[in-house]
C-alpha cells in the first residue's frame, strides 16, 4: 500500500473541529449544543450580493483572469481608499479566500526550513500552510495577563536567525480579538526593514475594530512598502465566507510576479464569488454599521457575562469576533470534551475550541478556550449560564 | 529588500501565457488574433446552472463542509454511476477545481525530493504543483510518431527508484488528445501495485472520448483500489471553468483523511460553484451530446485541415479538445512568436502554445505546438488557412 507524505501525517487536526464528533454525538442524544467553536457568521449577506447573482447575464461561466476580475480589483481600490490605504489595482491579486493568500505568500517566500515568527495564540491554519511550504513557525507568546498585546519587540529580535524570512500578524487578531496599536506596528515595521523580512498582515477583520480609533493597516507603515504583504478577505466583512474570495495586496512587484506564477497554475479565483464580492462592496454603509453594532453588543454581553463567573479571565476583545478566555482549571481540552459528553443544563451544553491548538509552544494556553461570538444575543446569554454551571459541576465532578 | 523563495523563482512561466504580451501587442496593432492557445471552452454553460443561481434561497453564503456539500457529492455518485465507476459519497472530496485536487494529492503523498513519473507532453501546471510540494517530475516521453500512445511500460519501470511515489496520467490527455487503452491502463495498474505507488489519474476530459469504446477509468482497475486517486472537474464537462469545482476521488481512507486535514485548513470549496455544479449534473443528456458532437466536428475540421498542410504532422486526437502538432521547422516557439509579431493573412494571425513548455525533457517537442479547438468551425477553418500561409511565409522569410 502506498504511503502518505510525512508533511501530510504531520499536519495537526483543526482545533476547532477536533471535538466535532463529540458534539455530533451530544446532538444525537438530544442535547442542544451551542456552537461557540467556529467563526461562521450568522448575519445576512448583503442584498446587493444576491441581486448580482440573480442578474448574471452570461452564457459561459468562464475562467476569470488569474489575478481576478479587473472590475473587482478596481472596486477593491475604492474600498481600501476608505481606510486611506494607498492601493492600486495592480497591487492586488484576488485569491480563493484569505486562506489561499496565506498559502501562496508562504510558497512564494519561504524555503524549506525557513522560519516565520508569529505571535501566538494564532489562527491555527497558519501551521498547515507553513507545513505545506516546509517552513517552521517560531512563536512569540502573547500573555492573557497583558490582554494579548504584542509581546516586547526584543522577543522577536531574539528569534531572528539567518533562516528568518517573515513575521506574520493577524490584526485585529483571531483568536484573541486584540488590535495592534500604531506603536506596536511601527516596532514591527522597524524590525522587518532592518532584517529584510516580509511582514505578512492578515487584516480580514479590519472593519471589526471597537477602539474608536482609526484602524492602522500595515499598508500605512512608511518605509516598509517592499516588506508588507496584506492578506485580506471579504468573508467576514460581508458574511459570505462560502464564496471564497480574498486578496493579497503588496507593493513588492517582484513578489507579486512570483505569486502570479502560482496563480496561473491554479488558473483563476472563483468567478461567481468575485461577482458577489464586487457587488457587496457596494452595500450601503448602514449594512456594515449594522453588523458592527451587532458584534459590539454581542461582545459586551459575552464578556460581561464571562467576567462575572468566578475565576474566569476574559480580556476585552478590541476587535474581530473572538475571545480567548482563561478558565479556573488545568486542562481546558478535557473540560471542553466533558461539556460535550457529561454535562447539560436544561438540555443545553456548549461547544468551545480548546485554545492549546492555537499555540505551537508546548503547554501554552492549556487552561484557555477560544469563543466566537457569532450567535444571537439570547444564545450568548444562555451560553454564559451553561458555562457557569458547567464550571461549577466540573469542579465538583467525581 | 526581502527575497522570494527559491521554489518561487524556479516555477516556470505558463507556456500558454508566455506569448500573451505579443498577442496583446498584435491586437493593439489591429490584427485579429485567433487564440488557439488556451482551453477556455466557448460553449454555453447549461441553463440548469443559471436557473440554480437565480433561485438561490439563502440568507447567508456560508462555508460549505470542507469536503463539499453532501448533496453535490451524492449527485456526483449518480454521475460516476453512468460510467460504471464504483464511487460512494465518502470517496469524494470536492475541491477548488481539478487544480486544487492535483496540488493536494501531491502535498499529501510526495515528500521533498520524492519523484512522480509523468508521460509527457503533459499538462504544464503539474510542474508548478510538484514544485510546491518540493517533488521532482521524472518524465517518460510519448512520441508523436506513435500518436502519443503510452510509452512502453519498461520505460516507467526503468525510472523507478526508492524515491518514486506515484505515476500520474491525464486521460483523455491534455495536451495530446490521446485516450489510454485498457491494456495500457492495466500495465500501469500492475506497476503501481507491484511498487506500492499511487496512480493519479486526471480524468477531467472523461466525456470527450471519440473512440466509440466505453471509457476506461482508473477506478475500473481491479486490485488497485488503494493506489488510485482520480482527479476530476466539472469545468470542461459543463463549460463552467470559472466556478472552480473539481474533486478528488479515492478508496484509500488513510489518504483521504490526510487530504481532509489540508482541506480543513483552506476551510471550504466555493459554495456557489458547488450549487452550479450540482445543477449542471442534471443537464439533459442532449446537452452533453451537443457538446460532444460539436467537438468531434471541430476536431475533424481542424485535423483534416492541418494534415493537408505539407510537412505538418497531426495524430488524430481520440479525446479532449487539444492536439499536439509537429511543424516542418526547428523552433516552434520562434515561429509562434513570429506569427504574432511579423505575420498576418488578411489581417488575421494565430496564437498557438509552443509545445516545449509541456515537456520537462530538454529539447523535447521543440518543433511542436499545442492547439485547443475551442473555437467555432469557421474560425478553425480560417486558423488552418492562416497557419498554412504562415508556414510558407516563415520558410521564405529573410
Amino acid at each position: 500500500m502506498p504511503k502518505p507524505s510525512l508533511r501530510g501525517l504531520d499536519v495537526p487536526a483543526s482545533p476547532i473541529r477536533k471535538l466535532a464528533p463529540l458534539a455530533l454525538a451530544a446532538r444525537q442524544r438530544g442535547t442542544k449544543v451551542i456552537a461557540l467553536n467556529i467563526g461562521q457568521p450568522d448575519l445576512p449577506t448583503p442584498e446587493e450580493a444576491f441581486d448580482a447573482l440573480r442578474h448574471i447575464d452570461r452564457k459561459v461561466l468562464e475562467y476569470s483572469p488569474s489575478d481576478g476580475l479587473r472590475s473587482l480589483r478596481d472596486k477593491m481600490v475604492q474600498y481600501y481608499d476608505r481606510f486611506h490605504m494607498n492601493v492600486e489595482a495592480d497591487d492586488i491579486i484576488v485569491t480563493t479566500g484569505g486562506s489561499e493568500a496565506v498559502m501562496l505568500a508562504f510558497m512564494a517566500t519561504l524555503n524549506p526550513g525557513d522560519e516565520v515568527i508569529i505571535p501566538e495564540p494564532a489562527y491555527a491554519n497558519y501551521i498547515t500552510f507553513a507545513k505545506m511550504a516546509g517552513a517552521v513557525i517560531r512563536p512569540v507568546v502573547a500573555r492573557i495577563e497583558n490582554g494579548f498585546a504584542l509581546p516586547p519587540i526584543e522577543e522577536f529580535e531574539k528569534l531572528i536567525t539567518p533562516k528568518t524570512r517573515a513575521i506574520l500578524i493577524c490584526n485585529p487578531n483571531n483568536p484573541t480579538g486584540y488590535v495592534y496599536t500604531r506603536e506596536e506596528l511601527e516596532a514591527l515595521r522597524d524590525i522587518v526593514v532592518r532584517h529584510d523580512l516580509y511582514l505578512f498582515s492578515d487584516e480580514v477583520y479590519r472593519e471589526f475594530c471597537y477602539t474608536e480609533e482609526p484602524y492602522v493597516s500595515a499598508m500605512h507603515l512608511k518605509g516598509a512598502e517592499e516588506n508588507v504583504v496584506v492578506i485580506d478577505s471579504v468573508s467576514k466583512r460581508y458574511n459570505e465566507c462560502g464564496i471564497r474570495v480574498g486578496s493579497m495586496v503588496t507593493k513588492n512587484k517582484e513578489l507579486k510576479s512570483i505569486v502570479m506564477k502560482f496563480c496561473q497554475a491554479r488558473l483563476s479565483p472563483p468567478l461567481l464569488g468575485q461577482i458577489v464580492a464586487e457587488a457587496s462592496i457596494d452595500a450601503p454603509k448602514e449594512y456594515l454599521e449594522g453588523v458592527y453594532d451587532e458584534y459590539i453588543s454581542r461582545r459586551d454581553i459575552l464578556v460581561n457575562g464571562l467576567s462575572s463567573i468566578p475565576g474566569v479571565v476574559c480580556p476585552l476583545p478590541k476587535g474581530a469576533f473572538y475571545c480567548v478566555v482563561g478558565l479556573p482549571l488545568e486542562d481546558a481540552e478535557d473540560f471542553c470534551k466533558w461539556c460535550l459528553t457529561d454535562f447539560s443544563l436544561d438540555g443545553h451544553t456548549v461547544f468551545m475550541a480548546p485554545a492549546a491548538g492555537f499555540y505551537t509552544t508546548p503547554g501554552a494556553g492549556r487552561n484557555e478556550v477560544r469563543i466566537a461570538y457569532v450567535l444571537e444575543k439570547e444564545e450568548l446569554e444562555r451560553a454564559v449560564e451553561v458555562l457557569r454551571a458547567a464550571l461549577e459541576a466540573y469542579k465538583n465532578r467525581k
